[in-house]
């Protein structure tokens, strides 16, 4: 028996996740369902993805992931599930969300989903919550053991597994880029797919100044030296800083403020951060 | 050990929430207790009934759904345990909660809950929280066993449970109409309660041009011709569509837009939809 | 085992939540773990330690409370575990989360955490978020009896327990007085930390009607005559009630509206009320 963790862009509070957990305990009563994050943003496959690698090293080794961001339902794109190399599984449209587990490679093995058996029974004239009908469904008889990895469906190539372009990360000496992938409203925190050691590397270190810019489809939106720390606290309150996420990701926040709502920054292949020395 | 789901207006994140689920931890710790959904419309007993007819059937047999909408909590309405026809259980007020169920002849009976046993020992006092203090200690009793369905209360009859107005599901030939039940802002879905077949049986097909008609208290809102698909991705991002809900009625949309804030449409006994050939 | 319950001030539907969860199934993959309150406002230790308070007495006799709102993570104030006198356990930041415990003679024993034992492995780079990496991973560790209670970490006085301050609620003949530490939105309910049965021990009965004053900053906000009842439904739908909250404390609201926006209150120290004889 397996954790199972779902995640979608349906909302917190959403009947149609409790529909997800309820197909779950159908399958199986002993089942652990959890809810991963609900308020992916909506039609957002990256922002998926994003979520997916932030919570996978948290869970334990074989958890079965459910994602469920899913604008194409009911049109041609495969239902999948890709074995990763800790053990753990994602049960997704394939449709870009895999797409870091891909480029990462984390993804060992992926399987198209056999419709005809991993179906919930009578629901083939729904052509709009596979998330219910096939992924829950599919996800739980995986979870339970009562199919193995080989009872998803039939096996294809990873290579085919479906990307979604993004701004990928880069540094040389000096200075570091990437993409923003986070930019909360609830505590401002702006994060970004650049590894927090390479600023290191690129001859940044704690206590230093450091400029940050971004850059919106090519324009400069933001354009300032923050100090590089630890945490918050190294800042007074209002402040804005350089610092390492809980990913060990370079992130921009303000102590106790709101950096995304301040500077008024958006997340996405739109948007671009660089940092380099001051 | 049944299933307990908890629903109620509260909104996500509540601390009363929290103390529901603790009291159900307090009267059997191997209980297993899901949230349905915290977000049914504040005050709105439809709303309750349309999201219990949601989940129903895709939880277990022999769940116990607690559901507080409860704007009447500490007057006189009766707290009762409806017995649904499929072996599942509906503790909730006797506040209209359970029309749907009535009028489609789910229920097989219907018994008061007598507080004397079934309310949390030392609670007499409080007047305003008894979707903790009755509700969820006496579903919880229930799922765990501790007490049969009779041990619920003295039984009434189905006849008297009270039932909330609303616009009935009609057809005829070349056009259906009836109650839209759920207008979301978050994917802006607008849902109805009419029968997504019925629209073949008066005379609609998929690919068909069908004309959408809204009228909030008798004035209309929306006249809109829209195709008629299985899903989304069959019209142009932004287009409208009618389709099939997930629970087969009749519901409309905008592939990756936002129906309810374009059209600025609502729900609820003075909103009616009605479809017909174009 | 014993139940753990995770409150924070990180939003509902967060990932970070869910790293928590996955954390406490890494360390026991058979732990019981709910959410108890993921909306305690930001930074906000009162209401952190009111919501503990209001959560407590429903869960089973040691259930583990892990409390993350913790704006000084990573700069100095201890990690610690209080032992309550109810056989539950704080896993919080020492920080004013445990002011009305504290105040209120509840906490047995504090205890600092060791993080050399009780922090997630490899975990010591990450220096803001030490909810998954310290108070998750310690609480789950406790609640799944892989540590017992000396296994936290060295106890220190509780008298070194950091208080927040507050207005404490006072009572006199015809007059009591304290402060609102609560003002929803969703349904616009306004709780002090005035006992209840002090108004009747100052002589203010039901049916009574009674003046209640609001000052924001010793500034007069409201000054309102209200009836003292037991519940909503004794006034009519939009007037104005005092009441008893469900955990017996002196509330107000209006029947089926929202005092918190109808007299735009706020909570926390600078927000006091009084309630006297009209």
């Amino acid at each position: 028996m397996k954790n199972l963790v779902i995640q979608t862009d349906f909302g917190t509070g959403s009947s149609s996740v409790s529909a997800m957990h309820g197909v779950c305990a159908m399958v199986d009563y002993d089942l652990k369902v959890d809810d991963g994050n609900n308020d992916v943003a909506q039609f957002n496959v990256l922002d998926a993805s994003e979520s997916l690698m932030y919570q996978l090293p948290y869970w334990p080794e074989g958890t079965v992931f459910v994602s469920v961001v899913d604008p194409g339902v009911g049109t041609k794109r495969k239902s999948c599930v890709a074995k990763l190399n800790n053990g753990s599984y994602i049960v997704t449209p394939d449709n870009g969300t895999l797409t870091y587990m891909k480029e990462q490679g984390l993804i060992e093995e992926v399987r198209e989903i056999d419709e005809s058996v991993n179906r919930l029974k009578g629901s083939e004239d729904v052509h709009i919550f596979h998330g219910r009908d096939v992924y829950a469904y599919c996800g739980a008889r995986l979870a339970s053991g009562i199919i193995d990895y080989e009872g998803v469906g039939p096996e294809y190539p990873v290579d085919e597994v479906v990307e979604a372009p993004y701004i990928h990360p880069e540094h040389k000496d000096g200075e570091v880029s990437g993409m923003i992938v986070e930019a909360t409203v609830h505590f401002g925190l702006v994060g970004t797919n650049i590894p927090f050691p390479w600023l290191k590397e690129s001859g940044m270190e704690y206590g230093d100044d450091v400029r940050v810019i971004v850059e919106n489809d090519n324009k400069e939106i933001l354009n300032k030296v923050m100090k590089l720390v630890p945490t918050f606290g190294y800042v007074e309150v209002g402040e804005p800083l350089v610092f390492s996420s809980e990913t060990r990701m370079v992130m921009i926040a303000k102590n106790r403020g709101n950096a995304t709502v301040d500077y008024n920054l958006g997340f996405g292949p739109d948007w671009k951060m660089i940092v380099k020395k001051a």
